[in-house]
């Protein structure tokens, strides 16, 4: 975690001098998680930028960014299911389905959808779900209905939801011995997370995650590589595309639950 | 963990008829723990029974068992501290001395023992423990004390007391980034583990153990090992030695504090 350069949502200012370099009618605009990007030209922080391949396609890779990378690195960087294994994702929005994308490369097994509307399911199977439970449609707890699909748990899960109760379900599905969780959603500013410390002494792992343990100067550069080398599939990520022009219809798409994976075409 | 031989405190006779094989006056006397080894000769399940080196005193090595081998495992099994590094031991009662033992077998240049009975202080030095924090003498959570001592946090924390205090406390002492820390205690029953899940997203680990995560039957011959090679230091383990006649005054020893690493010579 760096230190100098973590993001910090209240920062919105440039580190050397702690102003702004983008104006409208002569107020500030504020700089954004550090880069800024809906612009044709930007000024960040040298430690916010990282060279790719100049034969990536910026209109593909720029998916490559905080959600799809959470998602993703949270299954190989953090959980890393062995080939073969078992995984339960909890939660099939963007960052779940890029936590599933991971479980794919990775050569899981079983990849276990959990979300509470089951109209996400037919998609996620192109992310490599193969099984599916929607908590809705038992009246036990989802951690029970998966530890008996799998003989008393998960491998690995990894959860997407930002719910905490979710999170609690993540980790109770894993298996005693071996099985690890991975938490990637955002909680709530109150929420706690309860469970029995016994589950702990069974010998489970909870981790978390920040950005899935990328370091992003360092290590984006490898994830575009994935994509050129066809390993990660970048492209089916991508629902919608729509010029700079009409970006509030991005944001519609949004928020309607349409599309979370639209591409902001920049060339327009 | 073993489906079939895992500690089950409700079993108490053999696996194969459900029977006890000692009686006294006609009454049966149940199994303990799978073992039974207050007595010169006892039966057990083959799955309970680990071949060590012959040459290793008996008197001496008998001291490497449940709660030994869990506070020294839980250390060198799964904290697993660099050389180098910092880990805070919870608790220093007999696990949490031996858990300091794995920290100081494993390199750690700085241990920090806390415990409420500053007490505890002068011996643990025996086993490597060179800092020390009484939570009674701060004024504020014990974690954000450790976490000044250290630039942020310890590296590793384990914790042996049971208290989910002290668990909760365990958790959020160790550094964002990489810090893990592992739960040794069995906690109450009705104990809930509590702590917000931000805690999590900053790349922390949280681990449980069971017995140090060793396997009695093929590891405990290597841990007799390390004793004979003088890696770890059993004998500071042992404060009292007293004769089976005099089993009760060990319990009493014990229930009074004075020793918790109390032999019992069955040659007596």
């Amino acid at each position: 975690m760096c230190d100098l350069l973590r993001i910090n949502t209240d920062r919105g200012t440039m580190l050397s001098d702690g102003k702004s370099r983008f104006s409208k009618d002569g107020k500030p605009i504020y700089h954004f998680l550090g880069t800024s990007t809906f612009s044709e030209y930007t000024v960040c922080h040298v430690g916010s930028v990282a060279k790719i391949n100049p034969a990536a396609p910026l209109e593909k890779v720029c998916v490559l960014s905080c959600g799809i990378c959470t998602g993703f690195g949270a299954t190989v960087n953090v959980a890393k299911p062995k080939k073969g294994s078992s995984v339960a994702i909890f939660g099939l929005g963007a960052v779940g389905l890029a936590a599933a994308e991971g479980a794919r490369v990775s050569g899981a097994a079983r990849i276990i959808g959990v979300d509470l509307n089951s109209n996400r399911f037919e998609e996620a199977k192109k992310f490599g779900v193969n099984e599916f439970v929607n908590p809705k449609d038992h009246n036990k707890p989802v951690q029970e209905v998966i530890a008996e699909m799998t003989d008393g748990g998960v491998d690995r899960s990894v959860e997407c939801t930002g719910s905490v109760q979710a999170m609690i379900s993540a980790f109770e599905c894993v298996h005693d011995g071996w099985g690890v969780a991975v938490l990637v959603g955002v909680p709530n500013k109150d929420d706690a997370f309860k469970t029995h410390p016994v589950n702990f002494l069974n010998e489970r792992t909870l981790k978390g995650t920040f950005y899935g343990n990328y370091k992003p100067r360092s290590d984006l550069p490898g994830v575009v590589e994935m994509y050129m080398n066809k390993e990660l599939e970048v492209d089916k990520f991508i629902t919608h595309s729509v010029p700079f022009a009409e970006i509030n219809k991005a944001f519609d798409l949004m928020l309607s639950g349409q599309s979370i994976r639209c591409i902001i075409r920049m060339e327009d």
